[in-house]
């Protein structure tokens, strides 16, 4: 069962409901972040909290005292007995709240929800995804935003494939929901922050990867290059290190797994204790 | 005070609340439509309801027999006691629901709101409003979508200014929440449905226009045309025919209330009882 953090309590968050009047509902004006734990231990909180406190930011969201509360609010909710599992994905929103000031939002809300994730099959991690090509982009990359509807729309009713990757200009930035990644000439190729959101997986993946000898370059792909990539794959809170076999009509690689994103997923989960604590 | 029809009921609208589970919430996945009514009836109904239909379907929300409802509850609640004014906006939203099934959405919510509209002053209709322009554009023109952050945050913080005004590559499409007309060269100039939203009062004040014998023009103007217009205006369901006297450092026409927006104001009074039914 699914909890959730709102105005001082948790509940079932099939309980939990939010005033029609807040702006995040009539004009989307909200922005989130999403985590994990693992065993019962949240990953990467500052790091989160820090993006979201940037997202909220960015749009002019008054922030108050809302960030200690929401770091509180994760550390109960993991203590409960009525958290989900071990493994769960913690999703904190902030909203607009009911007033809109000149494009300011003077009195947010905000909300904390735990839940089970989806679960990755090992056939997945071997297999990889599909993404399909948009021209879009992420609106503000800086910002993570509740606006995902243009980004939903680019993939609508592929079932075989995972979401979107934005490549406006012809220049891979990153998917709907994660940081993208090309293998390429020795390197590993990835568009640079403020091009795209500040991944927080994406971080880490970075920092292992230097300190084991991967060479970087922060530039974003251009989609001309897939075709002679030797792998791509994608980083995520939840997904970790997928690899990606196919664009639109384009296999990459050898269509399975490739050896870099094996190396850096077993990096990841050997490394991830590092990034485990409470503050 | 407000009030708002929300799983068969009608509720105080301070008093209604969403799942926070629903995707409009999270991920930006609903419509909207906006209409008003005069002397307790509604105005362009029929076209409200075709264009919140088209909103829908153009985000593959699954309808079912929404439309019908919603139809009902704002017959239903402009006819209640409590309806808060004779002339109030009337605001159905249809939500994405629980369910994202590869980009479309089975199970919808929907609500509709009944409040006070913000009053307009003759010094507004007499000395117009500033616009600051922006290089964004509303995305997906034929759906209107809550997704209004990127808009509203183009004129953040700008307490003189209404909203931004859309001018993408240099070309005028909308302003954030109303159609934009132009009138230069003894044409009035607007953007063609579909580069821009489909604006109920912008259909109609052109239908009234030609019946005037007014010269029409369909393409969006340009940016580098405005410092010659005679005059430029607005169209909305709230402010109706409201002039435009600068748009960001840009004075236009005399920068009071031209003739041509004083009179289609007119006309348009004159005739708004033509849409003034319940079906």
């Amino acid at each position: 069962m699914s909890i959730c953090y709102f105005n001082g309590k948790f509940r079932p968050t099939s309980e939990t409901a939010l005033p029609v009047t807040d702006l995040i509902i009539a004009r989307g004006i909200g922005v989130f972040d999403s985590l994990r734990s693992y065993e019962h231990k949240p990953f990467a909180l500052r790091e989160h909290l820090d993006r979201l406190r940037t997202s909220a930011e960015g749009i002019n969201i008054r922030l108050g005292g809302i960030m200690e509360e929401i770091k509180g609010a994760i550390i109960a909710g993991l203590r409960r007995d009525d958290c989900p599992v071990a493994e769960c994905v913690i999703k904190p929103f902030i909203t607009g709240g009911d007033v809109n000031d000149f494009g300011t939002f003077p009195n947010p809300r905000f909300f904390v929800i735990f839940e089970e994730g989806i679960p990755v099959s090992d056939a997945e991690y071997k297999n990889g995804v599909t993404l399909s090509p948009s021209n879009e982009h992420r609106p503000f990359p800086m910002v993570k935003s509740v606006n995902y509807l243009v980004g939903i729309m680019q993939s609508a009713e592929q079932s075989d494939v995972l979401e979107c990757l934005y490549c406006p200009d012809g220049e891979i930035t990153e998917t709907l929901r994660a940081s993208f990644f090309m293998c390429k000439d020795g390197k590993i190729i990835t568009a640079p922050v403020g091009r795209v959101l500040n991944g927080i997986t994406r971080k880490i993946i970075l920092e292992i990867a230097r300190e084991n000898g991967f060479k970087i370059e922060e530039r974003a792909p251009k989609l001309s290059e897939l075709a002679d990539a030797d792998e791509t794959f994608i980083t995520s809170t939840w997904k970790e290190v997928m690899p990606v076999t196919r664009v639109g009509d384009i296999k990459i690689g050898s269509g399975k797994q490739g050896p870099v994103a094996a190396h850096l997923l077993k990096l990841f989960r050997e490394n991830k204790h590092r990034w485990l604590r409470q503050e």
